[in-house]
């Protein structure tokens, strides 16, 4: 299996496009074609086409459901950055600065509408089997922003909460986007399951490692800047992990360095890396990545899935996984 | 046919209050809880169940469908309160003033998800029809509130823009509220569309109504203080028309009216009542009311519905329009 994964991001990407409502009122609709337009790594569709293939379906027929995806993933970035107060997306202002917040909500709603209608595609099962999964999905993605919302002023948050809160946030809709190419090619309910917790651990791990990879990783690979989230005191696995690592002292002392507003931001960083290290938390955090990504490999095992196409999902999750190397 | 529609409406809230999910996290879902539990008149609820009922079908199979349509409203109510800084609604603080907007932009997207999760109770080709009706709504209803924002800062917004304006801000929401019960009753298409049509047309003739009533209703009837539209500078049908008819320094005078920030708030209301009678605006209102409700009873009268119905309906759409008298 060597697929041109740039081809079917071609494919996808005109598809997408012409999607896009020419409708009225214009103020409206330049929000949706300014984020649907403003590329990205599109990987939430090609899980949905590369799913929908390797299950024997042609992938054009996975392109509406994939596009649903897209539109709802692009809905959750436009309402998140007005909570987090995010300026820049993918290099560009986000919506609500360049335009305002009222249109950022009312857009945002509209392309929560816009996912559902993509899905009209379908007929009878198919479309409600997708529908229903939408719903839930979307569901829990609320909850998990609201849960890391909350995680903001909580010092108490346990790694269990936090794994929780990766997994709806992110790693469900990874699963989803995997389950719609499934549902689409209608495969049996085992491999739905099988399928779509691929996609939910590998998302798990796929987060894990990059709060690894924010304070342990290059910059080359990474492509941020190292430290960002400590800067940020951002509750990281790495941050809960080793306040319950931690004796007394140190947890005292990790505690103030995050509340402390005066620090200069390189010694904050060498003083929370000189703690993680003292207490393994990279080897801790190896662990655990290692774990959610066998299991996810499991899962795909357990499908029914040709052997080719097996080996092309663990290559595919393996460069995901290695991409600090 | 005299039906008692306050034990529809209990019917209706018992079974509402049980669909609030019981979920975590408990910040997300409070807000829903406060704004379902709130109250109102449950109108558009109660469309749907006697809709269903008129074309004989259970108004127990409709309570599913009913709850959709109102955790609908209430997720545009909450996202509309934080657009256009509401601080009450129904005599309570609004979500974002109660909580915060953050809380408000995600409990509402949460709430639109879940009025398409209440659509789940019904099977295959229902379920469809339902569905795929509330995303097109949806996006008019999006598309009505984005008009109503755009108008604020023009001054040139003609009667046409006004009542396609009310007509996807409101009264979509009404003719889907009805077509809901007939879908649910599984009535042939053409029934769907009189019945639809016979709600929106009596949406668009009560929302040019409440327009009337802020100017030339009285205090009992109307509920409100008289003038309240003007005093927000509110560009209510009334005004728009006031500008058609008007000659230039009458225009000029209406335009210079509203623009006036100093002008103390009865004598703005008398000046611009006083405008409004000198172009018979009163009359020419009416008139569009008048037509508006013939066009709804017309639409009535051509559904298979039982005469005894027929007579229901009639009287629900006379009582509604007659609330000045």
């Amino acid at each position: 299996m060597n697929m041109n994964l740039s081809e079917y991001k071609n494919i996808f990407e005109n598809f997408l496009l012409k999607q896009i409502p020419q409708r009225k009122p214009k103020n409206l609709y330049e929000p949706l074609r300014y984020v649907l337009s403003n590329g990205g790594k599109r990987i939430r569709p090609l899980l949905v086409l590369l799913s929908a293939e390797s299950f024997g379906t042609n992938k054009e027929l996975a392109l509406p459901a994939a596009s649903a995806i897209e539109i709802f993933h692009n809905f959750t970035l436009i309402h998140d950055d007005i909570m987090d107060k995010a300026d820049i997306r993918r290099g560009k202002p986000t919506v609500h600065k360049k335009w305002n917040e009222n249109l950022a909500i009312l857009s945002g709603d509209t392309m929560l509408v816009w996912a559902y209608k993509m899905l009209e595609n379908y007929d009878g099962e198919t479309y409600k089997k997708l529908s229903s999964l939408l719903n839930q999905t979307a569901v829990e993605v609320c909850e998990g922003q609201q849960m890391d919302m909350d995680f903001e002023t909580r010092n108490n948050v346990s790694i269990d909460e936090y794994l929780e809160m990766i997994r709806l946030k992110t790693a469900v809709l990874l699963g989803t986007a995997l389950k719609f190419g499934g549902i689409v090619a209608n495969i049996d309910e085992s491999d739905l399951q099988n399928i779509y917790q691929f996609g939910m651990n590998l998302g798990i791990a796929f987060q894990i490692q990059d709060d690894y990879l924010d304070s342990f990783g290059n910059v080359e690979q990474f492509g941020k800047k190292i430290g960002g989230d400590i800067i940020d005191r951002k509750k990281t696995f790495l941050y809960i992990e080793a306040l319950q690592q931690a004796n007394e002292t140190d947890k005292k002392r990790l505690i103030d360095l995050f509340d402390n507003k005066l620090i200069e931001d390189n010694d904050l960083i060498s003083n929370v890396l000189s703690l993680y290290h003292k207490y393994q938390i990279p080897q801790i955090t190896k662990r655990k990545i290692d774990s959610y990504t066998q299991k996810s490999l499991y899962d795909l095992q357990q499908t029914k899935m040709s052997k080719n196409y097996k080996m092309f999902w663990q290559n595919f999750a393996s460069e995901l996984m290695h991409r600090d190397k």
